[in-house]
């Protein structure tokens, strides 16, 4: 049996994931890591701005590729980046976190080194770290190859972060090459039962209806649900955070849900069911519409990762490609009555020069968008606007609809925009300014590395979705600093090409442009609106809390 | 008894402490307490660009202040801000951390809304701040006076961060407005016990010294050390993080201890005294430059906040006002024969047009302080280059040394200028361009809040103190991104003056300037230097490792 490094040995079962390149900062505690990422032949190191932006890329990152990883040093560097893992923790976002901390010999003498407290607590920040991850490890001499493989095989199996936390010595110290790393299995009496459990309700159901989401992909099932909603022949909606999963021109996909205030066909379809089959959907308060549902979830079908809930009952130890596939040679097909698919954004009004707003920019990206392309969306008005949007053939939507931390989707369309380099699929982020400011300097990253996504900055001066839940919405700490945008996006070393847009005939003419020069340079496009400009999805909720005050958010 | 709403209570209270801004980024779980604090005639909101940037200028804040207060949201917001609570927690910097939650009857259900985990656990964030708060609170109804009032007199007592979690619907629930504050006095008894053990030790003691640190500020006992410290005649030296405390031309002044590297006499008098009595000294690696001393702290007096160690014996709920008061009065003053005062960087060279480098920049920065300023030092290099600084009348120098994570400073002198800006106190900013990255895009709050500090950003081309402590000095994980930082802080709206120096002779012209501009805007100056400038203290220390091998970290 042949003898490898620790750290040599992480890096190298994180290959296997598919992890070619790591984020992170450098610190004095971790640079034996950041070496053994540099050495291995198969990862690149991706050095970030700060951490909390290298926790985002890593999440984008893991959100394209299946898996990522982020490092950074102790205490300082971890609880800079804790934000970020709590956010793939929420949405089921692999994210290993790893992090350098000083030698065993000071833990254990308590010796009191920088990052840490004037009473020393080493554990303190793994700690604080168990309450957003699966697990935690912290190495010594005696449990490192264990406690690697056993971190590794939950982080394979829950799909979401886990933290190892490596002492400098140890990095050093040889373990057995030799991985086992035990993956989940179903559990194959309790899938049978759970099947049974599921026919039942399938054969009396008269109208059946497939709501579609995010978990699908994060436990990597989009081929097994495909497969399963065209041999149903089910109706099929997907919640904002699955934008992108089902084909838009599939002849059975009812659209996005969006409740009662977008598509209202797609809305009393799914609402008149009899048997709602939900496979890996996030029931937030976002991502439902204000739980704007008249049925109970759980009274249905609803298939997670790794388990399934039927009429109220668990059914644990069952894995969602597993259920899936069985279901699928079960189900029997349905022909359906289909509701009128309705496009709310039909074709962009012609740029006549007119200042530029919802009306114009959200029928314009839908035109602008194209296959494969994989787009992340802000939390905040975009959101809206993107809601009723229609999705190209194999575009993908990524949101982190029910972690909702701003400044995340810069950050995670960098991380994207690494994981999809070697192909020509683009990257477009559609963030509001004020969202952008949190995580703006990652601006910079994307042109160190050489990166081409097409970044659009809507600036409609503040912080217009919380203008809308505030008391006063000219309240005025929804105000935030002025910048500007493209400037600022100039200031960074590298190619670039940045555009300001305050007509619908300049987005026009930018959008154009960037088609084009995206294929050799990052964009970065300002569009600038009124502070109180709404995407219509938003106008209409607004307009209904007025009347009877259910909240927007 | 008059009744008061829940969260006017607390923004009253804080008002008693000298908090009359607050930092934070609304969201829409804290809108009550960002208004209340709108609202309230005696405090700002101050609204950041991140709240991990808000956290460290509470921070910067407090350290002027005496006391300092974050606003956030739930989970995204505060998570994003638990490294800032965390230095603060290090180095004893009082900044209550409030977090507006969800209403108490959505935790109750565990309804899944934003901002939590798909399985909601509504307490796993105040869990998380647990580790890095002296105390924590969540909110209802049957506690909330009580909880408040337990929390501030921990922050008070304490000198650390608290943290208080509020319920939406908690905001508005009326208490009495009745505060019970119980402030933490010494006990009489322990006292004497601590005095008396101290003065046998100080009688027999032929040559007495004093390090006198930080905490003397925390702890609001600066004019009690300074008293103990005229009356007693010890010599006294200041560790790096209490640079400023003692006046510069005190007569018993030793300087800065900076090791065996920095001032030798300085150096060998501590090192051959047989009574070593620090005054809220923090004896970590960088602190103590390694650990750089021949004796024991504990087998001397070691004065903290609220206990003192003698001999290795504590003395607990001994406050160190109290101690140094009552020392004052017992002390025998000492005749001591002094080391000659030895000044590291007399005047700085005349500047010819030569590249700019250390050998100029220290000595010039020197001449350029002058009383009463300010000055944040970064982690980097520069912490070396200040090191070995004479120190201006009443001018106090901040630094992060113990829990030193980069991109504080930057923050940190944005809430200073906040705490400072009725004063015409200077402040001013010194930070690598590495550092200054991670939390840049606060200087546009600054502008925002027409504040006027100088900032003087050292581009050295990457992670310079890094290349110092790395395998390979050349590791590519030590470059970093390329930025114009003049042209970065001019994409920002606000009156503002830039300069880019790369010879000594055009820093000495931007200082010029900037002294006048200074009053009445912002000043911001990048300056450059060789990749591997070193001030003349890190020189030394790495030729010695190079010799014989202790770390410089
Ligand atoms: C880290 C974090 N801090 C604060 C919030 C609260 N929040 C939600 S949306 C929003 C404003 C977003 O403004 P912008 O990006 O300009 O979008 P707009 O709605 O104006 O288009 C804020 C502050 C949050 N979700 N996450
Ligand atoms: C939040 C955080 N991340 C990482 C580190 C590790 N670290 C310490 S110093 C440093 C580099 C500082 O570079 P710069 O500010 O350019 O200063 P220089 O030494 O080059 O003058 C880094 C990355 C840290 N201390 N804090």
């Amino acid at each position: 049996m042949s003898k490898i490094k620790t750290v040599d040995y992480v890096v190298q079962e994180l290959v296997k994931l598919g992890i070619t390149d790591v984020f992170g900062l450098p610190g004095d505690y971790n640079f034996n890591i950041v070496e053994a990422v540099e050495k291995n032949k198969d990862t690149n190191w991706i050095g970030c701005t700060n951490e909390l932006n290298a926790g985002y890329a890593a999440d984008g990152y893991a959100r394209i590729k299946g898996y990522g990883a982020l490092v950074t040093t102790y205490g300082v560097g971890e609880l800079s980046a804790i934000n970020a893992i709590a956010g793939s923790f929420a949405e089921f976002v692999p994210v290993i976190k790893i992090v350098g901390v000083p030698k065993t010999k000071d833990i254990k003498n308590k010796t009191l080194l920088h990052h840490n407290f004037s009473e020393p607590d080493y554990h303190a920040f793994e700690r604080a770290f168990s309450n957003v991850t699966c697990t935690t490890a912290f190495l010594d001499e005696t449990n490192a190859k264990k406690e690697i493989d056993r971190v590794l095989s939950v982080f394979i199996n829950e799909k979401k972060p886990v933290y190892l936390a490596i002492p400098m010595d140890i990095c050093d110290f040889e373990i057995e090459n030799e991985p086992e790393i035990n993956i989940k299995k179903s559990d194959e009496n309790i899938l049978n039962s759970a099947l049974n459990h599921a026919q039942k309700l399938l054969k009396k159901a008269q109208k059946p209806v497939i709501i579609a989401d995010s978990l699908i992909e994060r436990f990597l099932s989009v081929n097994e649900a495909k497969e399963f909603i065209k041999t149903s022949g089910y109706p099929v909606t997907t919640f904002i955070m699955g934008q992108g999963l089902v084909n838009w021109n599939y002849e059975n996909n009812l659209g996005t849900f969006t409740g009662r205030h977008g598509n209202k066909n797609t809305y009393d379809y799914v609402n008149s069911s009899d048997c709602v089959i939900s496979i890996g959907a996030i029931m937030s308060d976002f991502n439902t519409f204000n739980f704007d549902m008249k049925f109970t979830p759980s009274n249905y079908i609803q298939i997670f990762g790794d388990y399934t809930v039927i009429e109220n009952k668990r059914y644990d130890n069952v894995l969602m490609k597993d259920m899936l596939n069985r279901l699928t040679k079960i189900v029997l097909a349905k022909n359906a009555e289909l509701p009128k698919k309705v496009f709310e954004y039909t074709k962009a009004p012609v740029a006549r020069g007119a200042k530029l707003d919802s009306k114009y920019i959200y029928p314009r990206i839908q035109e602008f968008l194209k296959k494969g392309d994989v787009i992340f969306i802000e939390t905040g008005m975009v959101k809206y606007g993107f809601a009723l949007m229609k999705q190209p053939e194999e575009a993908m939507f990524h949101s982190q609809v029910l972690w909702g931390s701003i400044g995340w989707a810069t950050a995670a369309a960098f991380g994207a925009s690494v994981a999809l380099k070697d192909t020509d699929k683009r990257v477009i982020l559609f963030t509001g300014e004020g969202s952008h400011q949190l995580t703006a300097q990652e601006v910079s990253s994307v042109m160190r590395y050489g990166l081409k996504p097409i970044f659009i900055i809507l600036n409609n001066d503040g912080y217009t979705i919380e203008r809308l839940l505030s008391n006063d919405p000219m309240a005025s700490f929804n105000d935030i600093a002025q910048w500007d945008y493209a400037k600022f996006a100039k200031a960074f070393d590298g190619d670039i090409w940045t555009a300001r847009a305050k007509t619908d005939k300049e987005f026009d003419e930018a959008l154009i442009i960037a088609a084009k020069k995206q294929k050799t340079k990052m964009c970065y496009i300002e569009i600038f609106t009124d502070k109180m400009d709404l995407p219509e999805l938003a106008k209409r909720m607004v307009e209904q809390r007025q009347a009877n005050k259910p909240s927007i958010s």
